[in-house]
């Protein structure tokens, strides 16, 4: 049992980790595995292909089912648990709770599939309950689900540090992603123009370019790279992602595009604009 | 801190109990408590007026707050810990989470105060996450609050069990309610009339009366007792709430009436019908 695995750890003061995947595992996720491997003495990695985040059924039934694969991968990477309970573990006859996390899950991927964030919360709560660990690592590149999962961890009080890590890229800039599989050789071509759209647009933002103008470019240039369409494009605050027209404070350029009809995902930082010297005041010491 | 001291009785295999409560203490939580007492070594009780379960403003404003005398209540009663968290510390800043429970929280009472149930389950688990206690005690008066608590503990895997005590009465069979308060003599004098309607009407289905033969007789006597009027008053499964024409299964009766401008509610068991005997089957040994 898990719980009890677990404990013995924690009697023993080791610190646990949990990196929750949807199986499919690629360098991205190896990449959360070494981190942590890094932050604690014992890793759990949990594969679970959640029904309840897949808001249409064809797109559940396309996601790449490969256990035997995925722990294969995991070999020598310094996971000690792979973790895969089946569906009625997750959600035993009468499941009926669902845990939400509002503003946060609004727009953005939220926008483009109902009720995929609250499946996403509901599972990644109950594994964050069922493997008991101190500290759990999710990628940046689904930024806006790493900010609903710090949210719902410090809102339930669950006694779990939710980190995230770098986006891993291949050399060519584009994010790993289970969907990059999916796409033909001249779309995965294509593909990479994502990133550097985000790319150009970030620092255009951060020179201090208006931010619609630096956007309508972005847009521009990924639909003229042989993007299908663009779901959104957005500039978000980095902490509670509320929308901004300025780069006022910390923030994160988010875009969803279709390419080759798979839907990738991205994301950059961009850096609060440092405030303009309206003038100098002189002091003197105080008498 | 809450959670060190409970992380210190736990490495002591010290079993924890939680008797979560919302104040204006009664004998009702202190058969709780005593409770907690007899199943574990350590009791936590929790006060928290939570404005997420109050639908009604007014009815929050109304809410009794005698925090002193729940204090000096508690004392001798085997309670270990107080635990009174302001509101700041239960929904702080940019707090955007909320637990619910389909189904079960349909009807009843879910269906006069919206957005009630969730509010409670979503206090319930942060109580749960934030005690770590082992086991939990809730009255069975709150019939519906205890089966929507005992699943989200399932469904999202809480390491906490969740118990029902049986609910405590006045002589007369008025169960026990911090309402009861704000009663007028009179009003208090026509109350246990609830009760009583219900027995009567458990032991009517019981006997094999037409459960809506049984509810109209009940409804009748309880309006002509005194109350305004009927929020609801109706046979539910016993399990998950489903609601019954007939007591197929092990049952509730529960309602929910007005008297004097207050709300009461109650329930009581109805036990599941015993089949009739159909006929006789003779077999002989098999050959």
């Amino acid at each position: 049992m898990l719980r009890e695995t677990v404990r013995g750890w924690h009697a023993q003061g080791q610190r646990v980790a949990v990196v929750p995947t949807m199986g499919a595992l690629h360098g991205g996720h190896l990449s959360l595995v070494h981190e942590a491997r890094a932050r604690a003495s014992r890793v759990i990695v949990t594969l679970f292909v959640n029904p309840k985040q897949f808001n249409n059924p064809a797109d559940l039934a396309a996601y790449p089912r490969t256990e035997q694969a995925d722990a294969a991968r995991l070999q020598g990477q310094g996971a000690d648990i792979l973790y895969v309970p089946d569906g009625d573990t997750m959600y035993p006859p009468g499941f009926a709770t669902s845990v939400s996390v509002e503003g946060l899950s609004d727009g953005l991927c939220g926008a483009a599939r109902p009720g995929h964030f609250t499946g996403m919360a509901t599972v990644v709560t109950k594994l964050f309950t069922q493997t008991a660990a101190d500290i759990a690592l999710f990628g940046e590149k689904d930024f806006q689900q790493l900010r609903i999962v710090q949210r719902l961890a410090r809102d339930l009080d669950l006694p779990i540090d939710v980190i995230g890590c770098t986006t891993v890229r291949e050399p060519d800039g584009l994010a790993l992603s289970s969907r990059n599989a999916r796409l033909s050789p001249t779309a995965r071509q294509q593909a990479p123009a994502l990133y550097a759209a985000l790319q150009t647009a970030a620092a255009a933002i951060e020179r201090g370019e208006a931010v619609q103008v630096a956007l309508n470019a972005a847009a521009s240039t990924i639909l003229a790279s042989g993007y299908d369409s663009i779901d959104y494009l957005e500039l978000r605050a980095a902490d509670d992602l509320a929308p901004l027209a300025a780069a006022t404070r910390p923030a994160r350029l988010l875009v969803a595009a279709w390419l080759n009809g798979v839907r990738l995902i991205d994301n950059v930082p961009v850096h609060a604009e440092s405030p303009n010297l309206d003038g100098v005041i002189s002091m003197t010491s105080p008498t």
